[in-house]
């Protein structure tokens, strides 16, 4: 990271795909008065780097019918099960994250389920797995915020 | 969402997106055997359903200078100073997901910072809003997982 | 309770109407071979002493819509307010249990709500009563026993 | 439940045997013009479809000599033994009520005693369950709210 | 304790030992205007009845370079190894006190130490007991009631 | 304390008044081949020293109906009000013992009383102190050990 | 600190100065075969950079009659005040070391005290600055480990 | 200790030793118009009776590349363990300080880290030493204050 340098251009580009990843090269170009060529190689130029590593869909979870949200905190019964803990809990594919973290817990993770009874069995496949000594959950009664945006904008006009 | 159903194609044309939200549309056409037209017009159906909300860039935020994650969770003085508090955390950017929670907590906070004294900048802004009692931090060592993909994949198997 | 005692036969009685409160008096007294007027007279009687205080209807909550369970605990600015509170919780009807307790908390209530949602919106009902200082809910993943048949059998078997 | 639907005459038949479940069929049937057969059929299909579950006789069990209520949080050693733990905890009939809860606890339970030595017993008998880890109690200092009436006519008059 | 009553005379009588224990039955017979042999037979019958159990010296802990005070919470393994334990912690004089409680933890004890090293000791020997999974210490900076007269005097007032 | 010291002869007379405190000086005198004015002496010495501070009798609570024994940790407001919150617990005789402690709680109770609904108005008593800010309750299931005699045995065999 | 290199020569100058912050720099400089003039060049230097900012006399506090030592964790009322009561508790000179700090409480302190009634007043001081909510102590039963030389030597053996 | 006492002058050295740990000799000698021998022969007497254990140097950690301070709690499964455990976090020379504590936790450490990951593999080594059940985390936003100076002059001024 140490050597790569985003410019102004840069910053801008990244600015239009923020809010619109499938905004074309061309609009960029034409919007930034530069060629689509340009945008092309920048863009590239940042996806080599590893400053773009891709982009997500953003679907309305609750409309497909996943509308629980938990966080949930994992204590190991010892440390060195870590990786292989993890490894464990990506298998589960209703874990969309999850952090090895200080203080009261050793892995933090964030489910989304259909239920509250699928919320138990997600919950129950986390304390099963060996390694895990107890599970402590908190439940979501409103997603208030998820938007890395402003964050991104952010980003751009402290640099 | 009851009247709203999504068929085989459908499926597989946000599989496709799940995997790169930028794939044109003619190689999702020329893939699943069907016209570009359909794709676009299944897509902009999906869009006005509120199934697909968006789509967003995934950055590497660590080469950005952004290393440092943590999660806020923050008690309240009173929950009716909920949405007044929500509003006041919506004007701070390195707050990147916020929710309402039961157990401990009233509003769970994650935020990314540069460092630790950014962190602790950030914290205090969380902790100045008024109506906000105390705040609690849990530090990430790690981000071991952070993945909507195989979620997105399991919903669409399931249904 | 000092001087009411309660014969084998008022035992008895009590057992069948804990099967069934619908009980027509002429089976009880069929069965146990007295008339169906010594039955009328004794459950009378029990009634009288305050020891059968009523019977209610089990519903199927789930099948009515009110499948979430939560538990809540109720800490107090001074207990001073606990009877104020207690007056103000009996006002919500989604709170079916409230006990003044020992420990952490001030009042522990058990709340049943429609999902999610309405459980938030309860939850803001207690945490804003004047007097309530703070809330603290744990979410019920499965009722496993809601049971006093033999609670009630084991005290007769005891008497 | 998505078929079912309960109509105007259903509730108003519920919210009289919610008010005392042992009133007779005629009475109800004079009370809304109806005849006594259309109770009696309406009941029976409330039952049939597991809307009506039964009824509980509600005794005063303080002066059954029953006057210590306890919470029991039980902490499991693992929740694949949830089942087991269950079933053992159903074999104690002092134990009226019991959960699989998220947060804290595994297992959450209500229990009646006759007092605190009789508690004691009881814990220790939730205790020395294979595949439990601990417990922590909370002890009911008074019941102050018990009544699942003002529930029962809320969600009629919500429907 | 059913048929055991204590009259006025008897209040009287613990009243004046209650203060002194070492006052001579001389003394609380001129006082309460009956004979020392009356004094007599009453303090036995009271001792027989199991109402005194005896007495004890107070002693200035602090002059005999005991200074140091701490409250010890004990977590068993399993509470089938209560009585076990109290038999081993029974064995150490520097507690003084120990209870089987609710809450969070198992045994709760009282211990009187010469100083922080002493008191290191002291824990030390209760977490090595068999059966002890953890303890948890609380330091008294300030022993500012110990006194059960009051109490005694309250007894008496009310009986 | 610095420049008194208590010989062996002392110690024995302690031993046999921790015995018995209401033991006749002759008894002690003959006992250890002493006088009794000797006895005396040594006595009013170590009294006059502050070393014994004096006598309580033991009391059997339960069979003065009080089975009831809790612990009560107190949070104050702010500890400059410490002196003047301990002076109003000295004013509820149900408070036998009080501490000024480190950890969680500021000040740490033992109460004893008639039942739960009279532990309950002693906790409510303790709240409702101006400057207390709230209490957490631990009840005794079973008083194990109630027993200095261990402890002075030791520390006269000790010095 | 990103210009400023330590070579091989600084890390020995350092090497033998943490070992005894008193040894004549003529005596580093013949072991390293340098100039005394070199090493106080170097020192110098370190100097400036702020590398060395100074050292510290190592004394015994027990012996000194301070064997006291606790970490007391402090709330405020609100982390604006942070700098306010930061500026409070270094007029106390009993705090050695104080953080701002992340988890359950905002700022955590170690204070070293002459006995238990020395760390009462200390915490009650800490506890009246204004903008204090709460304290909690923790109390070392024994320094174990108080010691920055194999840190210091690792840093060098790292660079 | 009891014996060796320290004079006005012995408080001036330290003083001056104090505020420079490498002030010269001659100095303090001019300064309490004393001569050097004096100043050489108390210090060594100093030395003798270990009240002056050394002295070390005060580096700038965050100069260094260590600027990150984190206090970790370690539970022991057993406290007979505590002294191989504290032989075991000797060897990690990133724990700068650790006691044997009471409250929540056996052990309480101080360490000192690069950066967040580093951190991680500090805690992980702890979290890895055999005995050690599990440890939580308290990261530093700040050190605030980290100065025995004021501490020193005050005992000197109490002397």
């Amino acid at each position: 990271m140490a050597k790569f340098k985003l410019d102004e251009i840069d910053h801008q580009i990244l600015d239009m795909l923020i809010e619109n990843t499938r905004v074309p090269f061309t609009d960029i170009a034409k919007k930034l008065l530069i060629s689509a060529g340009t945008v092309h190689v920048r863009v590239k130029k940042m996806e080599d780097a590893g400053i773009i590593k891709g982009s997500s869909l953003t679907l309305d979870y609750k409309k497909l019918g996943y509308s629980f949200i938990a966080y949930v905190g994992v204590f190991l019964q010892n440390t060195s099960r870590t990786s292989f803990v993890l490894e464990r809990i990506n298998e589960i594919p209703f874990v969309t994250v999850a952090h090895v973290t200080t203080g009261k817990f050793n892995v933090f993770c964030k489910i989304r389920a259909r239920n509250t009874e699928h919320a138990k069995d997600i919950i129950f496949m986390l304390d099963d797995i060996e390694g895990v000594y107890r599970t402590e959950t908190m439940i979501s009664l409103e997603e208030s915020i998820n938007d890395k945006k402003r964050l991104m904008h952010s980003i751009f006009n402290d640099l």
